[in-house]
Protein backbone atom coordinates (compact mmCIF):
# COMPACT_ATOMS: atom_id res chain seq x y z
CA UNK A 1 0.00 0.00 0.00
CA UNK A 2 2.42 2.73 0.85
CA UNK A 3 6.19 3.34 -0.63
CA UNK A 4 9.50 2.53 1.48
CA UNK A 5 9.93 6.49 2.01
CA UNK A 6 6.46 6.82 3.49
CA UNK A 7 6.96 3.47 5.76
CA UNK A 8 10.70 4.57 6.91
CA UNK A 9 9.01 7.88 7.65
CA UNK A 10 6.20 6.63 9.45
CA UNK A 11 8.55 4.61 11.45
CA UNK A 12 10.85 7.24 12.86
CA UNK A 13 7.77 9.63 13.54
CA UNK A 14 6.73 6.51 15.59
CA UNK A 15 10.02 6.20 17.49
CA UNK A 16 9.88 10.22 17.99
CA UNK A 17 6.58 10.06 20.05
CA UNK A 18 7.51 7.52 21.71
CA UNK A 19 10.69 8.85 22.77
CA UNK A 20 8.67 11.83 24.02
CA UNK A 21 6.08 9.54 25.32
CA UNK A 22 3.31 11.39 23.27
CA UNK A 23 0.40 9.31 21.29
CA UNK A 24 -0.58 11.29 18.36
CA UNK A 25 -3.83 12.36 16.36
CA UNK A 26 -4.85 13.31 12.84
CA UNK A 27 -7.39 15.59 10.96
CA UNK A 28 -7.30 14.94 7.53
CA UNK A 29 -8.87 16.60 4.63
CA UNK A 30 -7.91 16.12 1.35
CA UNK A 31 -5.49 13.22 2.37
CA UNK A 32 -8.91 11.42 3.83
CA UNK A 33 -7.46 9.29 6.86
CA UNK A 34 -3.90 8.16 4.46
CA UNK A 35 -1.73 10.08 6.72
CA UNK A 36 -3.21 8.03 10.11
CA UNK A 37 -3.28 4.88 7.42
CA UNK A 38 0.29 5.19 6.89
CA UNK A 39 1.26 5.40 10.48
CA UNK A 40 -0.77 2.29 11.23
CA UNK A 41 0.98 0.28 8.58
CA UNK A 42 4.04 0.08 10.97
CA UNK A 43 3.06 -3.03 13.10
CA UNK A 44 3.44 -1.58 16.71
CA UNK A 45 2.05 1.53 16.07
CA UNK A 46 -1.28 1.04 18.48
CA UNK A 47 1.10 2.49 21.32
CA UNK A 48 1.76 5.83 19.78
CA UNK A 49 -1.39 6.89 17.47
CA UNK A 50 -4.40 7.22 19.27
CA UNK A 51 -6.81 8.32 16.17
CA UNK A 52 -7.82 10.76 13.88
CA UNK A 53 -10.60 12.53 11.98
CA UNK A 54 -11.38 12.29 7.99
CA UNK A 55 -12.82 15.78 8.16
CA UNK A 56 -13.88 15.67 4.02
CA UNK A 57 -16.74 17.75 4.29
CA UNK A 58 -17.18 21.17 5.89
CA UNK A 59 -19.76 19.74 8.17
CA UNK A 60 -17.09 17.53 9.79
CA UNK A 61 -14.91 20.31 9.97
CA UNK A 62 -17.59 21.95 11.97
CA UNK A 63 -18.28 19.04 14.15
CA UNK A 64 -14.62 18.14 15.04
CA UNK A 65 -14.17 22.55 16.51
CA UNK A 66 -13.34 24.55 13.72
CA UNK A 67 -15.37 27.99 13.38
CA UNK A 68 -17.60 27.90 10.68
CA UNK A 69 -17.03 31.50 10.28
CA UNK A 70 -13.82 30.80 10.15
CA UNK A 71 -14.82 28.64 6.90
CA UNK A 72 -16.40 31.22 5.35
CA UNK A 73 -13.83 34.14 5.82
CA UNK A 74 -10.65 32.12 5.06
CA UNK A 75 -12.08 28.43 3.15
CA UNK A 76 -11.12 24.71 4.12
CA UNK A 77 -7.77 25.23 2.24
CA UNK A 78 -6.36 27.90 4.49
CA UNK A 79 -3.65 28.70 7.48
CA UNK A 80 -6.16 29.46 9.67
CA UNK A 81 -8.64 26.49 9.04
CA UNK A 82 -5.34 24.01 9.19
CA UNK A 83 -4.39 25.37 12.68
CA UNK A 84 -8.15 25.05 13.78
CA UNK A 85 -8.48 21.96 12.79
CA UNK A 86 -5.00 20.39 14.41
CA UNK A 87 -6.19 22.02 17.17
CA UNK A 88 -9.52 20.79 17.29
CA UNK A 89 -7.81 16.70 16.55
CA UNK A 90 -5.45 17.61 19.88
CA UNK A 91 -8.30 18.51 21.99
CA UNK A 92 -10.65 15.63 20.78
CA UNK A 93 -7.56 13.25 21.70
CA UNK A 94 -6.67 14.59 25.12
CA UNK A 95 -10.29 14.89 25.77
CA UNK A 96 -10.26 10.89 25.82
CA UNK A 97 -6.44 10.60 27.25
CA UNK A 98 -5.63 10.00 30.95
CA UNK A 99 -5.29 13.42 33.05
CA UNK A 100 -1.51 14.25 32.43
CA UNK A 101 -0.95 12.24 28.85
CA UNK A 102 0.66 14.22 26.48
CA UNK A 103 -1.12 13.86 22.38
CA UNK A 104 0.37 15.99 19.57
CA UNK A 105 -1.80 16.43 16.28
CA UNK A 106 -1.33 16.90 12.82
CA UNK A 107 -3.82 18.52 10.43
CA UNK A 108 -3.80 18.70 6.39
CA UNK A 109 -6.30 20.66 4.03
CA UNK A 110 -5.63 20.85 0.20
CA UNK A 111 -6.63 20.63 -3.20
CA UNK A 112 -6.13 17.16 -4.62
CA UNK A 113 -7.84 17.90 -7.52
CA UNK A 114 -8.09 17.49 -10.57
CA UNK A 115 -11.10 20.14 -9.63
CA UNK A 116 -11.90 22.67 -7.31
CA UNK A 117 -8.50 24.28 -8.08
CA UNK A 118 -8.96 28.31 -8.19
CA UNK A 119 -6.46 31.01 -9.45
CA UNK A 120 -6.17 31.97 -5.82
CA UNK A 121 -5.91 28.16 -4.57
CA UNK A 122 -5.02 26.14 -7.44
CA UNK A 123 -4.70 22.22 -7.47
CA UNK A 124 -1.49 21.26 -5.65
CA UNK A 125 -1.97 24.01 -2.59
CA UNK A 126 -2.04 22.14 0.65
CA UNK A 127 -1.91 23.57 4.20
CA UNK A 128 -0.34 21.60 6.95
CA UNK A 129 0.01 21.97 11.45
CA UNK A 130 0.79 20.65 13.94
CA UNK A 131 -0.75 21.35 17.54
CA UNK A 132 1.09 20.24 20.86
CA UNK A 133 1.09 21.66 24.45
CA UNK A 134 2.75 24.79 23.05
CA UNK A 135 0.57 26.23 20.39
CA UNK A 136 0.65 25.49 16.63
CA UNK A 137 2.69 25.27 13.79
CA UNK A 138 1.92 25.67 10.22
CA UNK A 139 3.41 24.81 6.67
CA UNK A 140 2.16 25.44 3.23
CA UNK A 141 3.30 23.22 0.20
CA UNK A 142 2.65 24.31 -3.79
CA UNK A 143 3.40 20.82 -5.27
CA UNK A 144 1.35 22.21 -8.55
CA UNK A 145 -0.63 20.06 -10.41
CA UNK A 146 1.03 16.31 -10.26
CA UNK A 147 -1.91 14.49 -10.25
CA UNK A 148 -4.28 13.46 -7.60
CA UNK A 149 -2.78 10.33 -6.41
CA UNK A 150 1.08 12.05 -6.51
CA UNK A 151 -0.43 15.27 -4.54
CA UNK A 152 -1.92 12.95 -2.14
CA UNK A 153 1.35 11.15 -1.71
CA UNK A 154 3.64 14.20 -1.05
CA UNK A 155 1.22 15.49 1.55
CA UNK A 156 1.66 12.39 3.45
CA UNK A 157 5.73 12.56 3.31
CA UNK A 158 4.59 16.43 4.28
CA UNK A 159 2.70 15.54 7.28
CA UNK A 160 4.89 13.21 8.53
CA UNK A 161 7.59 15.44 7.99
CA UNK A 162 6.43 17.93 10.18
CA UNK A 163 5.11 15.87 12.84
CA UNK A 164 9.14 14.67 12.85
CA UNK A 165 10.21 17.86 13.28
CA UNK A 166 7.58 19.08 15.78
CA UNK A 167 8.26 15.58 17.65
CA UNK A 168 12.24 17.03 17.74
CA UNK A 169 11.87 20.48 18.45
CA UNK A 170 8.82 21.27 20.66
CA UNK A 171 7.21 24.50 19.48
CA UNK A 172 7.49 27.20 22.34
CA UNK A 173 5.67 30.23 22.54
CA UNK B 1 -1.52 4.35 -3.49
CA UNK B 2 -4.20 1.95 -4.32
CA UNK B 3 -4.98 -0.83 -6.57
CA UNK B 4 -6.99 -1.19 -9.68
CA UNK B 5 -9.42 -3.76 -7.87
CA UNK B 6 -9.48 -1.14 -4.94
CA UNK B 7 -10.07 1.89 -7.02
CA UNK B 8 -12.93 0.15 -8.90
CA UNK B 9 -15.01 -1.21 -5.96
CA UNK B 10 -14.40 2.44 -4.60
CA UNK B 11 -15.92 3.82 -7.47
CA UNK B 12 -19.04 1.46 -7.33
CA UNK B 13 -19.08 2.43 -4.22
CA UNK B 14 -19.30 6.12 -4.53
CA UNK B 15 -21.73 5.27 -7.57
CA UNK B 16 -24.34 3.62 -5.14
CA UNK B 17 -24.21 6.42 -2.73
CA UNK B 18 -24.80 9.00 -5.51
CA UNK B 19 -27.83 6.81 -6.89
CA UNK B 20 -28.82 6.16 -3.59
CA UNK B 21 -28.42 9.83 -2.44
CA UNK B 22 -26.72 9.05 0.81
CA UNK B 23 -23.07 9.89 1.82
CA UNK B 24 -20.82 8.06 3.11
CA UNK B 25 -19.37 7.59 6.60
CA UNK B 26 -16.35 5.35 7.99
CA UNK B 27 -15.22 4.28 11.20
CA UNK B 28 -11.69 2.24 11.33
CA UNK B 29 -9.58 0.42 13.77
CA UNK B 30 -7.56 -2.33 11.89
CA UNK B 31 -7.46 -0.30 8.59
CA UNK B 32 -6.21 2.87 10.49
CA UNK B 33 -8.42 4.99 7.58
CA UNK B 34 -7.85 3.52 4.73
CA UNK B 35 -10.89 2.76 3.49
CA UNK B 36 -11.81 6.72 3.53
CA UNK B 37 -8.66 6.79 2.05
CA UNK B 38 -9.61 4.56 -0.69
CA UNK B 39 -13.50 6.18 -1.13
CA UNK B 40 -11.17 9.49 -1.33
CA UNK B 41 -8.80 8.60 -3.75
CA UNK B 42 -11.31 8.53 -6.45
CA UNK B 43 -12.08 12.59 -7.74
CA UNK B 44 -14.99 13.27 -7.18
CA UNK B 45 -15.36 11.65 -3.86
CA UNK B 46 -16.88 15.02 -2.09
CA UNK B 47 -20.25 14.37 -3.24
CA UNK B 48 -20.16 11.42 -1.32
CA UNK B 49 -17.67 10.75 1.44
CA UNK B 50 -19.11 12.72 4.42
CA UNK B 51 -16.19 11.93 6.67
CA UNK B 52 -14.92 9.12 8.96
CA UNK B 53 -13.44 7.76 12.08
CA UNK B 54 -9.68 6.39 12.89
CA UNK B 55 -10.95 4.46 16.31
CA UNK B 56 -7.61 2.86 16.65
CA UNK B 57 -7.55 3.34 20.19
CA UNK B 58 -10.20 2.02 22.57
CA UNK B 59 -10.32 5.12 23.73
CA UNK B 60 -11.15 6.80 20.61
CA UNK B 61 -13.89 4.10 20.01
CA UNK B 62 -15.54 5.15 23.66
CA UNK B 63 -15.37 8.64 22.73
CA UNK B 64 -17.17 8.56 19.50
CA UNK B 65 -20.05 6.26 21.50
CA UNK B 66 -19.03 2.55 21.56
CA UNK B 67 -19.72 1.61 25.57
CA UNK B 68 -16.94 0.71 27.73
CA UNK B 69 -18.44 -2.15 29.19
CA UNK B 70 -19.11 -3.95 25.64
CA UNK B 71 -14.87 -3.79 25.01
CA UNK B 72 -14.75 -5.06 28.43
CA UNK B 73 -17.11 -7.90 27.60
CA UNK B 74 -16.85 -8.48 24.04
CA UNK B 75 -13.32 -6.98 23.40
CA UNK B 76 -12.50 -4.56 20.47
CA UNK B 77 -12.74 -7.10 17.61
CA UNK B 78 -16.16 -8.30 18.15
CA UNK B 79 -19.56 -8.39 16.26
CA UNK B 80 -21.28 -5.89 18.30
CA UNK B 81 -18.27 -3.48 18.47
CA UNK B 82 -18.02 -3.42 15.00
CA UNK B 83 -22.09 -2.89 14.87
CA UNK B 84 -21.78 -0.47 17.59
CA UNK B 85 -18.90 1.43 15.79
CA UNK B 86 -20.90 1.30 12.76
CA UNK B 87 -23.86 3.22 14.47
CA UNK B 88 -21.68 6.25 16.29
CA UNK B 89 -20.35 7.37 13.27
CA UNK B 90 -23.72 7.07 11.24
CA UNK B 91 -25.01 8.82 14.10
CA UNK B 92 -21.96 11.46 14.44
CA UNK B 93 -22.19 11.82 10.65
CA UNK B 94 -26.63 12.32 11.06
CA UNK B 95 -25.93 14.98 13.98
CA UNK B 96 -23.93 17.37 11.24
CA UNK B 97 -26.06 16.53 7.87
CA UNK B 98 -29.00 19.02 7.01
CA UNK B 99 -32.00 18.01 8.36
CA UNK B 100 -33.50 14.47 6.45
CA UNK B 101 -30.23 13.53 4.82
CA UNK B 102 -29.45 9.75 4.95
CA UNK B 103 -25.60 8.48 6.32
CA UNK B 104 -24.54 5.61 5.24
CA UNK B 105 -21.45 4.22 7.57
CA UNK B 106 -19.14 1.14 7.40
CA UNK B 107 -16.69 -0.03 10.37
CA UNK B 108 -13.91 -2.27 10.68
CA UNK B 109 -12.46 -3.67 13.73
CA UNK B 110 -9.81 -6.69 13.46
CA UNK B 111 -6.78 -8.16 14.43
CA UNK B 112 -4.08 -7.25 11.66
CA UNK B 113 -0.68 -8.77 13.23
CA UNK B 114 2.03 -9.56 13.31
CA UNK B 115 0.99 -9.29 17.03
CA UNK B 116 -1.72 -9.45 19.11
CA UNK B 117 -4.01 -12.76 18.11
CA UNK B 118 -4.96 -15.35 19.91
CA UNK B 119 -6.63 -18.77 19.85
CA UNK B 120 -9.95 -17.11 20.42
CA UNK B 121 -9.35 -14.07 17.92
CA UNK B 122 -6.14 -15.22 15.62
CA UNK B 123 -4.11 -12.70 13.39
CA UNK B 124 -6.78 -12.12 10.72
CA UNK B 125 -9.81 -11.94 12.26
CA UNK B 126 -11.85 -8.74 11.21
CA UNK B 127 -15.31 -8.05 12.17
CA UNK B 128 -17.41 -5.31 9.95
CA UNK B 129 -20.65 -3.51 10.49
CA UNK B 130 -22.92 -0.94 8.27
CA UNK B 131 -25.36 1.11 10.04
CA UNK B 132 -28.21 2.51 8.19
CA UNK B 133 -31.44 3.71 8.40
CA UNK B 134 -32.70 0.16 9.11
CA UNK B 135 -30.38 -0.98 11.46
CA UNK B 136 -27.01 -2.76 11.20
CA UNK B 137 -25.09 -5.18 9.13
CA UNK B 138 -22.32 -7.51 10.38
CA UNK B 139 -19.86 -9.76 8.40
CA UNK B 140 -16.88 -11.60 9.89
CA UNK B 141 -13.98 -12.60 7.92
CA UNK B 142 -10.63 -14.97 8.92
CA UNK B 143 -7.86 -13.99 6.50
CA UNK B 144 -5.64 -15.87 8.50
CA UNK B 145 -2.01 -14.68 9.03
CA UNK B 146 -1.28 -12.92 5.18
CA UNK B 147 0.90 -10.06 6.76
CA UNK B 148 -0.15 -7.12 8.22
CA UNK B 149 -0.60 -5.76 4.88
CA UNK B 150 -2.44 -8.11 2.78
CA UNK B 151 -5.02 -8.58 6.05
CA UNK B 152 -5.74 -4.48 5.98
CA UNK B 153 -5.79 -4.70 1.82
CA UNK B 154 -8.29 -7.73 1.92
CA UNK B 155 -10.13 -5.57 4.76
CA UNK B 156 -10.49 -2.47 2.70
CA UNK B 157 -12.15 -4.52 -0.37
CA UNK B 158 -14.64 -6.72 2.16
CA UNK B 159 -15.61 -3.05 3.67
CA UNK B 160 -16.04 -1.73 0.29
CA UNK B 161 -18.07 -5.07 -1.10
CA UNK B 162 -20.25 -4.83 2.15
CA UNK B 163 -21.24 -0.89 1.54
CA UNK B 164 -21.84 -1.97 -2.36
CA UNK B 165 -24.50 -5.05 -1.23
CA UNK B 166 -25.64 -2.62 2.07
CA UNK B 167 -26.48 0.41 -0.66
CA UNK B 168 -27.69 -1.98 -3.30
CA UNK B 169 -29.93 -3.98 -0.77
CA UNK B 170 -31.07 -1.52 1.88
CA UNK B 171 -31.60 -3.52 5.26
CA UNK B 172 -35.48 -4.26 6.64
CA UNK B 173 -35.64 -4.77 9.65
Amino acid sequence: MFDDEIRSKAEAVLDAARARGVMLATAESCTGGLVAGALTAIAGSSDAVDGGFVTYSNAAKVQLGVPEALLVSDGAVSERTARALARAAREAALARAPKGAERVAVSVTGVAGPGGGSAEKPVGLVHFAIADAAGTRHRVARFGDVGRDEVRRRSILTALDLLLESLAAPITV
